[in-house]
């Protein structure tokens, strides 16, 4: 009776950590993609409810078929109410909140540059057939692997691999986002930039609600106290020790203790105790922690700067990587003597690992059941996200993902009206002002011509200010820096003018705007190339549309470097 | 036994919706109140506390009096403790969490205008004698609606919907904010302007908060674990089926899926499976859903564009009119083979509604019940909010409101210390440079004077920068418009300068700045009206007071239009 | 069997209190330590599972030796767990949940200036040794203060107490915040100064989280329904009374109600209830509340005032001042007829107070329970920061505190990627420019010449523009304002230019800056003493290194002051 309070208790817990992955994805990410991410982690869920109900939970718990590899489908949810809600009524969110689970892992890989319609279609198929045909191999009772003792408590595979594994796919077929990989130009040598997220205090704020809901997660199948208590242990010793073993290392490695990665360490270590934490002692729930924070920061690296794989919130390394581990550790460290997670509390799970004197049995079981399930995740999701593709599109247009995805997705011109932004295009938050990857901003190369020097020794000296969009700033840096300039200011300010173009609609209400955001670079030049300086900028900026910008020249008196003291043309020169 | 903790754990859990709500109703609104919006939500449920111990309380639930229509006041809490909490020992906080609710849905509908010391009495009034009564008519034994059959499970109508009314009339007798609605001065016509939120972040983290929390809202008083795991069921379904119907809608109506409507949806859809949870089964729960996802669209446009009554966050549709939908919903969806939550699991409710065979009878108490609590709540609370207008006094200062209420209100310079905000007199946050909705600026009709042209081919050009405070934007733009300038920069600047006025009080210590945000406005034009503009901006900055503003002049020696290489005097027409 | 389920669930709630305890102390600093303090209260809790592991929790509730002093250290969790997990298997997660309260109180008073590594080892050791300690005198059942009959349910003394004097000795040994307190030159007077935090609505977000947890704080160890009712009754009154009152008190003696301390006033009556929750009825939770919230307000003041101990999240008024008074409210307000929590539910305490007839012994023991605690906290914890101070050093170097820790400690740019940030050193920030306080900048003593005059009348007006880093804003505004000008526009710019200096990495990538913020002062005088103002320019920025900044000068036309209608040289008379 008791615990079947807990039962519900634990998926609202589970429930809310849909509320922590849709704090750490956005966290993780940028702000003008901020309501896209939100979007996404809602909708995943709310999707899933409808397909789940009206087929997925059936193909997954409903009676065992095909030597089970699925459930029957039925809809006696619709047909016959009140004998189904008898039997399955618990069952049925409890199920859902776990599918949602491992839907929604998939949005941080693919973030800030998935078209939402895409998404929608995505989280459908995985909540409608994926997940519910392996999930229903792992824990209907009469699922293939199931019968066959397969072991994950509460889905290190079943849910967090099969998401990472998805989110690998999608951010793979997808592609990185702009800016994200730059290519030298001369070696052909891929360098991957560092695209930090718009707040790390909302990203870990998820990360304290996903694991808090990770007590239910893990323990919410838990049916007597001894084992509760149990799991409560080891759920809290591996993500621990996790985070601990993170910090040390990203520490020793990179010479500070990383934040968004030691995050990252706490949620591989709950990731890595899912399947196994009702079966392994204090010891092992350690060492599956100290593994999983070593786990997490090499593949995050791995991911990155050798495949090549761009997954903003670190979703694969987290998720596909340490659910893999966590499955196979049941068979490495599972200890017989721990109270049985389904039994009365007097009884022991038996289940032995390699290191327990088990031999290679219950890991050559957690071998071949995780082997299964990759494969059932990476043929049918490679297939659906190559027939979203093609049917629907999977990725935004480049000007949309420069522009972020709030505005062009879902008409809302910022989720923080108020706040004054950076313009992007250049500084953290692309990685540096690499032109040629953003795809808005061509510089003609007739404009590169290296102008040796700009300045001529007590020449008149001029102030050039430029005011454009913001959008064109990488571009035009890159054409300046090409005549030789590099000294500059730039401000942020606001351009008054007409509206023009497509008008946005924020909860049924037109949004008008009639200061669009600029930037003014403020240049000081010595003389004569005023001209090469003009042309440079109007070859750069032209595309003959509304917004290229304008060009103001003024007289300057006199400049000084307050290090040097030098003034006028000295003071200009570069060192 | 069991289900007493669980009762008292769903309490926290509707303690916990008051972060919910925070969450919402400050990320739905402007940075400027966010630290006023919180202040309101922690004393709306601590003001309630205080008397809700004091009267509220037994006027809800005390020995039913006057044929059910009010509890008897006794003061036992104090007087006779020991035997009181034997009593009511769990029941106190319970019913006080759901008071806040109804308490709390109020703050959202009256953001950015309301005096604080008005809300506070507003919140000791509906804790103290508004809900407890209409509550009591449905929840105390001796209600005369519960007597009388009347199905309202965790609070559709008894909470929601009084909150919703409630913050209908709020608003209403409030008035909305500034530059929410422009009147055209030719047609008369009204439209409505759309003010972004500053965080849609944060208010879906309240969106999830609220729903996790819901489980508790909706399950805390079910008895039996077939009803729990029941309402878990239709409590998730409704807001699921509710949120994609909203998606879809105003996807299809505007063109884009609306990020903050789809989590206004999710809310929707959470309060009209509120009275039914326990009484529908998994298709009506669907539907009440679906009809919620697609009200809450209908009726926050109606409120907004019809009614033009200005509800910031959406509270009137959300939680009045769905509250309502969901009370009639029982009448219309009941089953009667669900399990009775308030049986022992084995029994069923046998309340058949219209579409069950039940007949009109179930419809036909729904139907007046909701009548009696909306006119008990419409009588009351208008009286009490005349009273308080006309005593205390309702609204901020218009120069207050401009400002933002955390300063003039609660002596806090701002709520995000550090971020750098976009001047708000135009843009996004006011939608559009109405002037005339602005109270602190006052266009002079002599500075109306069109001037055709303000420049001449050929001739001398000059850059113009006005530097002046924040709120004077608004009336400064629409003042040079009628000169005919629309071109110019503006940049977010700060003014350094001697402290006067006011000194604020932060945590005890005094809050010096010596710098304060001021606009800087920067317009080049041609030759000869350099006069005509600075009278214009004498007239339309001049108050007499400090703070008005100073010009600055300056040479230019040419400008630039990239688009069609135009330089001086052409460059600078609009086109 | 039941509240065993609960005890774990209340432990989860405990657990969640840290993603509480993150966003308050986050949102009440500033911006650009977010991510440090969000890492100290990710890893307090993190280093606590470790060496809890390892030694604290048998040193807390090991078997009872040296009379009670201290538990029997074992290390069965390695050797035996399967004997140890029946005997402790809830009870370890439980403790360490609390443990981890009392370490990351800590972190908010020593916000802003504590080595990241220093705190690590400061939280080591508290829950190694310190908490695990005193923490059992009143828990382990043979334990010497419990054996004495000593009551502090749920830790206002053996927690919140430890935590708040923890705080005070290390706010104190570290030395307050850069710019917090301002020496007058002359009366030598101390004055403290706002430093306002970066959000408080997340702030809020904290207490509603750590309000909601308090539930399972102050509940988790009762073990009837009876006592559990009642305690959710005094948790709820004492905070909800306590905010009453602080935001009363606040509106009273500063003329506003305070947003930041009514939220404090809230946790106040929190702690203030955690000990007496179980023992006292509700007139008394009432009372305990009223006096909290006056006490956090008053001890807020002296401590920041009288003491100069820099609290910046008021951690020491509301944990340890209110923790104090909390235990001592036991003795004072102690019912014997309320239910006791150790009980079958039929039973009452017992335990009456000074005010319910029961004399002095309660209260005495109350008292010399807290002076014990008190002093071993005091002893304990000055060795801990003094060794830690000597050995490793406990703060950073104040060119990392003016940056922010942030970037030195953790790479991180910026928490708060994309979004721009007001230019620190002056305004609101730190309280004024105080450049006496900030120690990167030097005002030559040369440059404070007084200039009585800048402008002369009629003569030729200047333009002079600085643009320089922005951590030598108050120094340089100080140098100007020695030379009388005192009217000038900030503006935040970026400033291009090559990357020179250390490499920052983020999740194992490179973070390439071409932009730096910089600060924009532009200042227009009338005629003669340009180079006046270009050499105190040149002395208060030149350091001989790279980013001492430029000077530009341009010719002014004309300047017109709004107010007065004054131009030229009259226009810039400050007045």
């Amino acid at each position: 009776m008791d615990f079947s309070i807990w039962f519900l208790m634990g998926a609202a817990l589970v429930f809310f950590m849909q509320g922590g992955f849709a704090m750490v994805e956005t966290g993780f990410t940028r702000a003008k993609n901020a309501g896209n991410i939100i979007m996404k982690n809602l909708m995943d869920f709310c999707i899933g409810t409808v397909v789940f109900a009206f087929l997925g939970f059936s193909l997954m718990m409903g009676e065992s078929a095909l030597f089970g590899l699925i459930g029957k489908p039925d809809w006696q949810i619709f047909t016959n109410f009140s004998e189904w809600i008898e039997v399955n009524g618990s069952s049925f969110v409890f199920n859902l909140v776990f599918c949602a689970t491992a839907a929604t892992i998939v949005s941080g890989s693919m973030a800030e540059r998935t078209k939402f319609s895409a998404y929608c279609l995505y989280s459908a198929v995985i909540s409608l057939v994926v997940y519910p045909i392996e999930a229903g191999w792992v824990w209907n009772p009469g699922g293939w692997l199931a019968t066959r003792g397969y072991i994950d408590f509460a889905g290190s595979s079943a849910i967090h691999m099969v998401g990472g594994i998805t989110a690998f796919i999608g951010a793979a077929i997808l592609g990185p986002r702009i800016g994200k990989y730059v290519t030298d130009k001369k070696t052909g040598k891929k360098t991957a930039k560092a695209i930090p997220g718009h707040s790390i205090t909302l990203g870990a704020l998820g990360c304290f609600i996903l694991w808090f809901g990770w007590y239910g997660f893990n323990g919410a199948a838990a049916t007597n106290i001894s084992s509760l208590g149990h799991i409560f242990l080891t759920t809290t010793l591996a993500p621990g020790f996790a985070t601990v073993t993170t910090m040390l290392f990203t520490w020793i490695k990179n010479g500070k203790p990383d934040v968004s990665m030691s995050l990252n360490g706490a949620l591989a270590g709950l990731v890595a105790i899912t399947a196994p934490c009702g079966y392994v002692d204090a010891g092992g729930s350690m060492i599956i922690g100290i593994v999983a924070g070593f786990l997490v920061v090499a593949a995050v690296e791995v991911i990155d700067m050798k495949l090549h794989v761009d997954d903003p919130v670190g979703a694969v390394a987290v998720h596909g990587v340490n659910g893999v581990w966590g499955a196979l550790a049941v068979g490495f460290l599972g200890n017989p003597n721990v109270p049985d997670p389904f039994g009365d509390g007097t009884v022991t799970t038996g289940v032995a690992g390699l290191f327990y004197g088990g031999g290679f049995g219950q890991l050559w079981t957690q071998f071949y059941g995780v082997l299964a399930i990759a494969a059932w995740t990476i043929v049918t999701m490679t297939i659906v996200f190559k027939i979203i593709k093609s049917v629907n599109g999977l990725r935004v247009t480049a000007e949309e993902e420069v522009m972020g995805l709030d505005l062009p997705e879902h008409g809302l011109p910022s989720s923080y009206g108020g706040f004054m932004m950076i313009p992007e295009a250049i500084g953290y938050e692309t990685g540096g002002a690499d032109a040629s990857a953003s795809p808005v901003v061509k510089v003609p190369e007739s404009a590169a011509v290296k102008v040796t020097n700009l300045s001529t020794p007590g020449a008149k000296m001029t102030k050039v200010t430029i005011v454009t969009n913001q959008n064109r700033l990488a571009g035009l840096q890159a054409a300046l820096e090409s005549i030789g300039i590099t000294g500059m200011t730039v401000t942020n300010v606001l351009g008054y003018g007409m509206q023009r173009g497509q008008t946005e609609v924020y909860r049924g209400v037109k949004v008008e705007t009639k200061l669009l955001p600029k930037v003014q670079l403020d240049i000081v030049i010595c003389k004569v190339p005023t001209d090469t300086l003009v042309s440079t900028v109007k070859a750069a900026l032209y595309t003959g549309n509304v917004g290229d910008g304008k060009i103001f020249i003024y007289d300057v008196e006199n400049v000084i470097k307050v290090r040097t003291g030098e003034e006028g043309y000295d003071a200009l020169q570069d060192d």
